[in-house]
């Protein structure tokens, strides 16, 4: 905002640390992994990772029977090792963010058996002095995911070329990431040139780079998007994950830096229609499909004249299959535009309408 | 934006280190101040803190006669030790934000008479191991305003009592700060129960107490207003400071988290009518005031339904006397609200209209 940051806009990446950093397009997290789950708790990171890249989990690792499990061959650190893991994954979110002693035992003994470390914890590892030490003294990385470290140029935020789709919702957790996972598996099966650009932390794991948007400083939240979706060849599609809603009293400024940043020629609108209010902001009402449509395209359009809304993506994993088909035919007529499941219908049709006409 | 932060949304200030915590309603810089010019370079910080606090700068340091001239007393360090001043204030940029080794001599020089430091430069004072020691022995404080260390709760977003102005902008600079500096100013003169809530550097150094809200972690911009801004008595206004604007494809993030933060009852739009373009990035226009009323209304809404523009804070610096009177005239007129340059004409007459009828 200040001036000074205008007058030298111009790249600073002098305080990179290479020990952490998540980055650009290189792949820079170890491949294969090792889904630690810890002794309990929310393994929905475990369970995306897993999901998108099974090819990559080569197993899992659980410290007691209330752990979560996810059918993947058991291994110690030791056979782990052995079976050329790169990196163990904490794929567990624990109960206020602290570490249990009993982890960090585990952790360390990856650490010294070869392994690298990556978490989407708030609680950065490399700042558990034993881990940050052990790490230091094997040559081994710690990926606090959650944690960009980078400083972002302010581009100028003309025309670039390349072709970028975003998604945006009308909450946090209607399904932008796996719509954008999906929408990128079907665009590369057709045959198109494609990547994913990760902004959370489960997505920077699956993807093994990006940057967690909604942990960069404030004033670099557009900044940040447009270097994590640079210039590229013509006819290639970034298709980026978004965060928040542009009605969320709480997020809205990380979505609409990120709109700005992404100048999307695309979006895809995600929603879930068996919702009535915001996730824990009860007096917040879930805005109507026309109402984003509305304000998405006239705050994309800020960076990108032409950008647009062109489909919905509805999570209706709450709803029987004649209700959810009914409620997809309904919304595609009404908005006049695509409309799916990513999960029920799947996304080809979406895909070969809107990139093959 | 993720789950778990939700789940946890309950305060969480464990991360406040009290060495560089500027919080809240206490004022924590120790007045008075001896202002720092150094040698040379942009002054604009040690300008607006002199220009409105001008009680407690009881004098300024200047390294060479190359540097600006506030006309204050010039005090060296033992002077000012004597003089018995609380703070010294890095009042001018340095070029690439890096502080020369003469400073240093001089800043270390001031922690030992029993000064502390207050700098709004993007390098932290805090990471010069020398002046960190120095301060440490000393027990003196290094209040580096730009870089706020405090984690913020997430609020529900309802109702809190007490009213609150914020200042947005067509653009970034057009004088949001100086507009909420004269509106509090004068509600005070004119009996009102105000608190000026500062967000950028100078601003909190101007108030003693503030949150940069740019350097904030993006999750978080409207959380941290939130928090600056809390529940007051029902007669009491803040005013708070506006960051960036809706229409800047670098910043509109941080502008956003700012007004669904403050659930502003009253917003006052500030522009500059002798700007086409946004200040650096000639490739987009100003935006029209019509523009901004509506959108930073929609905007409000979300979060204070009765959320409105209440006036047009006009910068007509570059204009003469008689072409500045007839475009606040003509704006006035065209949008039927109050509008008023705070150099030019003052805000009296706008704070009796909107405060007193």
């Amino acid at each position: 905002m200040s001036q000074n940051q205008l007058q030298t806009a111009e790249p600073n990446l002098s305080k990179i640390d290479s020990q952490d950093l998540v980055g650009l397009s290189a792949k820079s997290i170890r491949e294969p992994y090792l889904l630690f789950l810890g002794d309990g708790g929310d393994i929905k990171t475990a369970t995306g990772v897993h999901y998108w890249r099974p090819d990559i989990c080569i197993g899992q690792m659980r410290l007691s029977g209330q752990a979560a499990d996810l059918g993947l061959e058991e291994l110690g650190i030791a056979a782990a090792a052995n079976a050329g893991v790169g990196t163990l994954i904490v794929g567990v979110a624990t109960i206020g963010g602290h570490v249990p002693e009993t982890w960090i035992d585990v952790l360390a003994e990856a650490l010294e058996a070869g392994l690298d470390l990556a978490s989407g914890l708030h609680l950065k590892l490399q700042d558990i002095p034993r881990l940050r030490e052990i790490a230091r003294a094997n040559g081994r990385r710690i990926h606090d995911v959650r944690h960009p470290t980078q400083d972002f140029a302010i581009p100028s935020f003309e025309f670039r070329p390349g072709k970028r789709l975003l998604t945006v919702g009308t909450d946090c957790a209607v399904g932008k990431m796996f719509t954008s996972l999906a929408i990128e598996r079907e665009m590369k099966a057709q045959g198109l040139k494609t990547t994913f650009r990760a902004t959370g932390q489960t997505g920077i794991l699956i993807e093994g780079s990006g940057i967690s948007i909604d942990a960069v400083v404030s004033d670099f939240i557009s900044s940040a998007t447009a270097w994590l979706a640079p210039a590229n060849d013509p006819d290639h599609w970034d298709i980026i994950e978004g965060q928040g809603s542009l009605f969320h009293p709480a997020f809205a400024g990380v979505t609409l830096g990120l709109v700005h940043g992404s100048q999307p020629d695309l979006m895809v609108l995600c929603g879930n229609p068996s919702l009535t209010h915001l996730r824990y902001f009860e007096n917040f009402k879930q805005p109507s499909l026309e109402q984003c449509i509305e304000r998405y395209e006239e705050a994309a359009r800020l960076t990108n004249p032409n950008a647009k809304i062109a489909g919905i993506s509805l999570n209706t994993s709450q709803m029987g299959e004649v209700e959810a088909h009914r409620i997809i035919e309904e919304t595609r007529n009404r908005l006049g535009m695509p409309c799916f499941d990513p999960v029920r219908t799947g996304v080809s049709e979406f895909v070969s309408k809107v990139f093959f006409n």
